[in-house]
């Protein structure tokens, strides 16, 4: 690193914590937005004991809500996680994290598509696209900060495993479930499960953290 | 603390900076969609006297409103002050936030339901276990980061009371208004009140603040 | 200012920017679902020269927006300048802040109210009432920062104008439409128009901005 | 500079650093809003076949959804890439940035309506004036801030090409193509294509980044 660069690192810091706000922005939106999926049951004129029957068929949107805000917290931890250990940044890492946010905004949509059909194949390759093609990004974004010495250089290892094979084990299994959901829209949410075996754990907090 | 740990103190600083911000815009956001459950009053091509008294008529939606409004309000603070007193963070208080986060985002939708039905006992008992999830984790949180030594040594006082019996009872208040909502919902919303009475005082401000 | 204070005083500028950060984000949010009050007409199978007409008579919906788009932009640039002002805060500023944040809320609210029922007495009255909460708020957390001293001593002269005389006014032209609006709803409406007269300027920005 | 400038120099960028964000959460919301536009398709008791099929009928709302994405991305990066080169600012700049932002929070409507009517002139009508004002109110906020000498002097080449020629030609485009829709609808569409030929490129990044 030249004295150049090391005497604008404050500056970059600004402008990278600038890009994460805007991230963290379109992320809190997004993850609230699910909640506006479910809908609250109108009872008209008839009795009470209903409400409870209509709150009970509401399971599959509650379902849904809660995988969907644990993929979007999950991204969420990761960008977290890769951010902090960034210390550069160029115009395409920008320009593919505003792509992917562009597919986390998808998500309550398709989350409210699987909430309501979610025994229809449509439904089902509907969310794996979106789920498959934000793995993918957040698979580039991690990839290309490593591979242009963007991270700084004593944390590489703390973000590495996202890029490495377990990370590309993730979209594949979404990619696999695609052709699974003609067959059987319920296999092919159960092929999702085996993401969260192979899933790379997120890393360890760097020391100062106890973990 | 080692040397080596105050070091990367500014970092961590930023990490949980970061936290709070999303934090702050998830709860933002839920704080700001309890609004979108007043709808305003269709009136077809009727007289606008009745506006008057559709209006009138929405006091209980208003009602809801504002008691949701001062819940998460309050909840806001406590992680503000909470935050304020964090030194170092580890996952699992990142994930205990987010699920904390998640109850906090179906806030407006179990208000949106008591603002309907506040006189049918499912209502109450689904508000009920939303809130008393919420003071549950809220509770977690601060002891775990208490029992952790995450909070900065001269600051444990400003926030243990948070994890304290009176943090316990706000919990117990809200689990005991579930039986009882079987009963008596207009009953179980009174026990919520009792709340109000035992609930752990804000802690006064650090010096520096006249309070 | 003691020097314990003196001390601690980036973590209390810290702590107050987070306050602005999460006030931001409320403000933010409804500000943009003011939008959202505006429905996109439904044409049906019919022919597309309506969608001209039916853009057309949504004039009154773009001038509700319009003006709640200034009104809490004006509110926001408040804040802004107040807590750049700001040294130091207790629990009941930020109280009175959450109180304060509770009416913006419900400007969207009324502003759709208005957008729909502007020559209706009882619509005029609810925006009347908010907006007149709000600015009472407003002054009160002005007052309320410079008698108990949290402004930083050489910037007091900056926001002084805002708990003045032409503060209160703003107040008092609000809270004069209310009766004025049982006459004539239109009346009440040129009343706010006052306002924009009296209302204190924005006073002129610290050295260092060219204004 | 003076040396009280360069001494007050610290809170001024916390002052902008608070306009960026107040900016950011605007225009989160407006980016993560647009999706709000695609509805869900309702199936009633029909066939699963029909989600297939109604998912296809919504591409022109998904290709309004990209479009109107890339568009307010890209407003953000350009809002991003100035606003790191501010050095000081004045009340009118803050103002022309709330009139911008206005305009941004009005894209989900007109990108909303564009997807339901994109064949009708008055839809496309109504999109090219809110795209042109966003266009000319960006070109504002860079030029006046470049004129009265706010960019930080090394930083000035950095945001010039938003306020030379190339900035002019996509407001000319989106004027031209308001008379074109009368004619043409689809016509108007193509000369928006033309926007993305002559659009400013993106500065390259400081120093510091490897662009």
């Amino acid at each position: 690193m030249t004295e150049l660069e090391a005497e604008s690192g404050g500056s970059h810091i600004r402008e990278i914590d600038r890009i994460a706000a805007f991230t963290d922005g379109v992320m809190a939106i997004a993850i609230t937005l699910l909640v506006l999926n479910i809908d609250v049951p109108h009872l008209g004129h008839q009795q009470g004991g209903q409400l409870d029957e209509k709150l009970y068929h509401l399971w599959r949107d509650f379902l849904a809500y809660g995988i969907s805000f644990a993929v979007i917290g999950r991204y969420w931890l990761i960008h977290h996680r890769f951010f902090a250990t960034l210390a550069r940044y160029d115009r395409r890492l920008v320009t593919l994290n505003l792509v992917f946010l562009a597919f986390i905004v998808l998500i309550p949509f398709v989350s409210d598509v699987i909430g309501l059909y979610g025994d229809i194949a449509t439904a089902v390759i509907a969310y794996a696209i979106v789920l498959s093609a934000t793995a993918s990004l957040n698979w580039m974004i991690v990839s290309y900060g490593l591979r242009h010495g963007f991270v700084a250089p004593g944390k590489r290892s703390e973000i590495e495993s996202f890029a490495g094979v377990r990370g590309v084990l993730v979209i594949v299994f979404f990619v696999i479930s695609i052709p699974i959901a003609f067959l059987s829209p319920i296999a092919a949410q159960i092929t999702w499960l085996l993401i969260f075996v192979v899933r790379p754990r997120l890393p360890a907090l760097p020391h100062g953290a106890s973990d």
